[in-house]
């Protein structure tokens, strides 16, 4: 079984010497709080939860799996305890407001986060990887009230999140939406209709938990101009906040998957139950593509988590394992048989999931910076650097998603590769990371969608600018760094990882 | 789930318009049996077995899986009846000799009840496919005494048989194998020690089991050349073919495994069983490797049968299933979608598995025939023509395993791919298909282990016929024959398969 080590030095190397963030987050505003310092003392406190609290429970999540009964849905033992830890911890609402409890750090360093805890376990980075989704709908559409009534426990993580868009009939296809909200009369709506794969839409980790959900109004256009979006409550919330009545939308099912079995994927039904209408109606679908981006780089970050878990799990096993005599002339002279790691093929292997694993991270920070900026320019109310930043990341978007995705599935089936059968057999824990990490090209959009983003969208005339700014940036930005020289002369350093 | 039909218009067009297997067939010795309404009727026996027999327990083994208590391990719902009908219909022994039973119809044929029967349902055939290995073994190197006792329950399938080969420490290099034989001084052996990953090496479906196992004699050499082979049966056999005393082999475990979890994969401990040596002292390992290239072609049709039924899963759903618009213009306009098929990317995917097993099948239908060859060379005594043959095929061998496999897997993949997020749920039976088909990659020599063999011994200077009669050999034999033109203009024909 594969035990997670944070690559501290890997994370380092490129956020101090690849892509200066010191310097980057100097330039941003309100980010005082990101300093070195700071910093390091957020990956370092990180490591150490993903290492003893999280990595632990991987295993044992997938053998367990999640439990449903009438309604009510138990997630593997240690989950409601790893999660309390994270909520104490104040590791939800890192990049959140202060004004909602947050500390209001760059939103790339809660993508270094998601980074370790999803490497360490991806099914427990579900439940509060599904909150970020319904926090930002609700801080960027939702009304002050809104606001003022779900983001504080949202942002603390006492209560979590989902995002309600799929149906039985579709799920890319978002414009045949059946579920249906009518209005009462007071303000409010009654949500009916059937979602599905509804990540986090039930489970026993928090308090409360408040669904985002797609619905058309009685007079909406069809397609996907008609549809709204609406806050729904589990638990209505009284005006002290307090919880009230129990809504009624209620999980009719979990999903058994191939894969992150420890995260519930449910069928919610929505019987009549209570919605707030957020943003316009109508307009729904548009504010949900707003953070079409950063759902999809969320999931990129998949890809990296595999990669990289996959290649901490063959690794010692190849250096361990022995079988046969290298081509090149016996190496381990001493023993049976050589080392696994002495043959080309493996070390083809061991270097195909280490060169993905270190490249995706960079592609993903380098992506982050860009996020980060975005940010400065909506607080700098900076239209027209925001959308020069927003064309950027959008045209890197389905390239980070597709590709590091296909490639986090090719690492991980690398990985159960090096350990020839045995990778087949559950208790090495590495055929688990080929089934969760299969997911992670269907999700979000398929690998077939994110190549229909990038050429159907993203390299249409009116776009162009992402491939002409990516035309332009400089070959490698670390080659400008005058440590680099340093760098360069310390290959052998680099290589005792992997030897 | 998948509805697996027999493919038998693609087997008969190989069989029929490619290959020629009648002509084949007519210039077999003892195949008088194989004539063309023969050989149809086995397709069509074999195509009903499948579809109604086997082909139903496939999800239903996948869900159960295998149970272990005590040494004693119990078969999915279904497969001991399902065996008892393979028996009954005298499937396993249609390749052997007449003699103890069988059909001794040509081995071909025995190729081609594999695929289907493999393809309806991978972990059942994995009991009687074991058996072949030591049916080859006992046929090959037994004294009369041990043919007569064990070759006719064999044959007819009353009894199973498997290869103890791996043992904890290693798989592929077998040289470090430790179990051990010491002669009792009766003739008979103790065999002693532990073999891991034993396909069917314990189970419910038959009456007695057959173990073929490796072993060391005291004085055996080091590594690779001190390795016999022994006949260690799970019952005793008394001198009138009735089952004696329960031989001291048992099983330890099954493993958990990622896929062909109907198949009992297990751990067998030997505790000074009683052991007859098969072959000669110290030869075990050559002797197994006269059945390398067969077992290893047997593997190969795993990955056809991955491709084929992914395809034949995902194909439906395609056509079914409704999302968006085609870029190329509203397909089904009463629909409010385009169904999946008329998607470029889809119909590339489809295309793939089909192309995969259909490329597949014709190269294991031009490999069996060789193999026919090489039995009719041994009952004519012609060992230039039997070297000339094996050559061949052992040219061939690493291609088909490692490429077939590979591209099963990847097609596997792909039929996931199509079901988007539905591929990932296991009611629909496609993630059933990928982790049954992640095994071909890694049993029977992984990918590298191929690569190795393909580059290191097949190629090599003494061996080169292998390439010189692949360059030698008319590009496409089916461009010879008369009826090509007609084939030639119908190709709509062919198409509507998959639209």
């Amino acid at each position: 079984m594969p035990q997670y080590k944070a690559p501290l030095r890997d994370v380092r190397f490129l956020l101090n010497e690849v892509f200066d963030y010191s310097a980057h987050y100097a330039q941003q505003p309100n980010a005082e709080d990101a300093t070195p310092d700071m910093v390091d003392a957020i990956l370092e406190g990180c490591a150490t939860f993903c290492e003893e609290v999280l990595a632990p429970l991987n295993l044992s999540g997938d053998q367990e799996g999640c439990t449903f009964n009438d309604g009510v849905v138990t997630t593997p033992k240690g989950f409601k305890e790893a999660y309390a830890e994270y909520v104490a911890g104040g590791w939800q609402g890192i990049s959140h407001p202060k004004q909602y409890g947050g500390q209001e750090l760059p939103m790339s360093l809660n993508l270094l986060k998601s980074e370790m805890m999803g490497t360490a376990n991806w099914s427990f980075t579900m439940y509060p990887g599904l909150s970020l989704g319904c926090m930002n709908t609700i801080f960027q559409f939702g009304s002050d009230e809104q606001k003022n009534t779900y983001m504080p426990p949202l942002v603390s993580g006492e209560w979590t999140g989902t995002m309600c868009l799929t149906e039985p009939q579709c799920g890319t296809d978002l414009g045949q939406v059946k579920t249906k909200a009518e209005p009462k009369g007071d303000g409010t709506y009654k949500i009916t209709g059937t979602k599905i794969f509804i990540s986090a839409g039930e489970h026993d980790l928090s308090e409360n938990i408040i669904h985002i959900v797609l619905a058309r109004l009685p007079d909406a256009p069809k397609g996907t101009r008609g549809i709204s979006l609406f806050i729904v409550p589990k638990f209505l919330v009284n005006k002290d906040g307090s919880l009230g009545e129990r809504n009624t939308v209620k999980a009719g099912a979990i999903e058994h998957k191939m894969g992150i079995r420890a995260s519930a994927t449910c069928v919610m039904n929505f019987d009549e139950a209570i919605g707030y209408m957020i943003a316009e109606p109508n307009k729904g679908l548009e504010a949900m593509f707003t953070f079409m981006n950063t759902a999809r780089i969320g999931t990129a970050v998949q890809g990296l988590a595999h990669a990289e878990l996959s290649y901490q799990g063959s690794l010692p096993y190849a250096k361990e394992r022995r079988s046969m005599r290298a081509l090149s002339g016996k190496k381990d002279g001493d023993q049976i048989a050589d080392a696994l790691i002495w043959h080309a093929d493996v070390r083809r292997m061991l270097l195909t999931q280490r060169a993905v694993a270190e490249g995706a991270r960079a592609m993903i920070y380098h992506s982050a910076k860009i996020a980060d900026n975005m940010v400065a320019c909506v607080s700098k109310g900076d239209k027209t650097g925001y959308e020069k930043f927003d064309n950027e990341l959008g045209f890197y978007t389905p390239i980070l998603k597709g590709f590091i995705t296909e490639m986090g599935l090719e690492c991980a089936n690398l990985g159960m590769q090096v350990f020839g059968g045995h990778g087949y057999i559950k208790e090495h824990g590495m055929e688990q990371i080929a089934r969760d990490a299969r997911i992670s090209t269907l999700y979000e959009g398929t690998t077939g969608i994110q190549a229909l983003d990038l050429l159907g969208r993203k390299t249409r005339p009116a776009r162009q600018e992402g491939p002409r700014l990516l035309q332009a940036r400089p070959a490698m930005e670390v080659a400008d760094r005058p440590d680099h020289a340093a760098r360069q002369q310390g290959p052998r350093h680099r290589e005792r990882r992997l030897l």
